[in-house]
């Protein structure tokens, strides 16, 4: 048996998606910029794929500027938000267990002058809401909270912080780093205060090298990218339009029973933490039910190193992440697992296991199985 | 017959670039950043594609870093190495015909503060290697020179021009847009002194949304995009490996057999234009054999506007574009055609053919057919 568990660093895309690519690579080819039929036909490809994301989303499908990916929407947010709106202040916040396209881009800004407050979390990996009111001062233009922990899979209270946020100092942008909660949870940005989104399509069983910005009507920011003034002036570059509208389609096929899918990877996620729960020396880093997300649990197996581990159950075909997967195979010390307080022994121990809508129980039978097998010999190995 | 000429503006990919998309869409899907094996497969097809590529240039693997595409290519050259090199200077020279994503990032380096020249080009669009020299300064960090003009097809002397640069000012950098020309003719950086060179897939038979940039060993850039660290902390972002080994398989079969599809492209370019003077009252904008690209032909049809003659072509499924289809239907004046010395009337009346190397004698005949048809009576409607 096969089993992929590792949703949270890429998944496999659709069959409705990969029949999107191949129509609109070789067929409906065009370029949008041109005059003729083909490059009309490309342009409302385009346009629908606007219009089906927004409509997700509540919004308007002129507050949807496609991208490159999740690293380049988080980065176009923050770096066009700051720079769009340095003279009314230079005062940025964000969490610390942001993802790194979000906290690398936060370490660029202070170079730049910008003064970032960073906010802590508790043992489960939430913010405080008096902490972010106090760090809220009235040169603050941009608050950065990501909506789901790509390591933990804890929710913030996005809500109550969009209301917080216009409540205290309505000049500041609130940007929610979407990429893990996007296609697993219902998002409303005009209801919870968003005025910039940022989203992936490759974790959403899109393609990779896609993506896009929820950008609120009338928030400015400076484009990246500068060149032919596609996106409305905002990103540039020839449109990736097969890209773009298999990222549509990942996106409706995703919220299409929508309830269904999550209630079917809580049940997953549930069974998974009971049965792994059951084992000896193993701490779960993530909440059951509605407390956390959906499809992401991370383990910590105290007295095996979570690399020795996840090549152990790659071998019986089991394929899960040390860490988060999304910084390029550097060996560092995980953020967010030291932000919640786990010791090093523990975020050394950590494994993330991510599913899908197409997980099953039976997979996550032998996953179980397979771990029952593993740690009492890897850790005899460890103690000699 | 359905005759596409808007190859400059996107091309249909190969049938080999759509299997290798397939094949790595839903098979060998994995995030290269992951640890395992679908991870080490991942990043065994980029590894791969940078040495498909790499070797085409005579080039090193690690100079190759994949982007988005050819703007962010253009950008990331231009922003990262001003930026990089501030220090050494402030002036930057580049040409008045190059494509919006250079021409719009200089405007937005002068904005920065940064000093440009603009050089011109004569009535073939070609610069001067004398007003080059005189514009190189002790202070000139980067020159920025196209190779192919994306609307007119005009050749510049690359090799010569970075023989230039290297003698009146070895610490300026060269770089080239080879958006048009990559795929077209032979390119040696290192023997041309290209430092950094720009390439987009979906100009080369590739797919949409990928591109790279060629940047040389020891040549500093500041990154774009902050985030994971991918390719080498130059371009972060989970790696678009579908696009990526796509991209490498369009540039090989791009390469294959080189002469044969440019020889055959440069007798259709022949065909063309001397089938289309023979018409009243055109003006060919574009150079015959190996003084310009093989696959771009400019023609002023005077005495008709060319949105006009394009879409009455259009209805006889002839595809052709009005100036360049880079720049996201907005209509303004060519700045290309303005520097060659085009009236205005010449440039209001001015087509781009553009070929590929499926492109044949008898979709061009068919073409020729239909513009004797069109054009007396488009002009005939125009006097009345």
């Amino acid at each position: 048996m096969e089993v992929y568990l590792d949703n949270s660093a890429t998944t496999k895309v659709y069959d409705s998606v990969r029949d999107t690519m191949v129509k609109l690579l070789q067929q409906d080819f065009g370029n949008p910029s041109s005059m003729h039929t083909l490059g009309f036909t490309a342009e409302t490809y385009i346009k629908r794929a606007k219009e089906t994301i927004s409509a997700i989303l509540h919004a308007g499908p002129k507050e949807i500027i496609f991208t490159s990916g999740g690293t380049e929407s988080n980065n176009m947010a923050l770096i066009g938000a700051a720079q769009a709106n340095r003279r009314a202040g230079n005062h940025l916040i964000t969490t610390e267990i942001e993802h790194p396209s979000v906290a690398s881009t936060m370490e660029y800004l202070e170079e730049q002058g910008f003064r970032v407050t960073y906010l802590k979390v508790n043992e489960k990996g939430v913010v405080s809401l008096q902490e972010l009111e106090e760090a809220i001062q009235e040169d603050t233009i941009l608050v950065s909270v990501m909506y789901v922990n790509n390591e933990i899979g804890s929710i913030q209270p996005i809500e109550q912080i969009g209301r917080l946020i216009k409540t205290k100092n309505p000049k500041a942008l609130f940007h929610v780093d979407a990429i893990q909660a996007f296609g697993k949870m219902e998002i409303i940005p005009k209801k919870f205060g968003i005025d910039l989104l940022s989203v992936s399509g490759h974790k959403i069983h899109g393609p990779k090298g896609v993506g896009f910005l929820y950008c609120r009507d009338k928030v400015k920011l400076k484009p990246l990218l500068h060149g032919g003034g596609q996106e409305n002036g905002m990103r540039s570059g020839t449109e990736n339009v097969p890209g773009i509208a298999a990222l549509a389609q990942a996106a409706a096929e995703s919220y299409d029973k929508l309830k269904e899918k999550t209630s079917h990877m809580i049940t997953c996620k549930d069974w998974f933490i009971e049965h792994v729960e059951e084992l000896e020396d193993v701490k779960v880093n993530s909440g059951k039910g509605e407390e956390s997300a959906p499809h992401i649990v991370s383990v910590s197996f105290l007295g095996v190193r979570s690399e020795v581990l996840l090549h152990a159950l790659e071998q019986q075909h089991i394929y899960v992440s040390a860490g988060s997967a999304c910084s390029s195979n550097k060996p560092s010390v995980s953020a967010t697992l030291k932000a919640i307080g786990l010791k090093k022994e523990e975020i050394e121990s950590t494994l993330r296991f991510s599913f899908s809508d197409s997980t099953t129980i039976e997979e996550l039978q032998y996953t179980i199985d397979t771990l029952k097998q593993l740690l009492p010999k890897l850790r005899l190995f460890r103690r000699r």
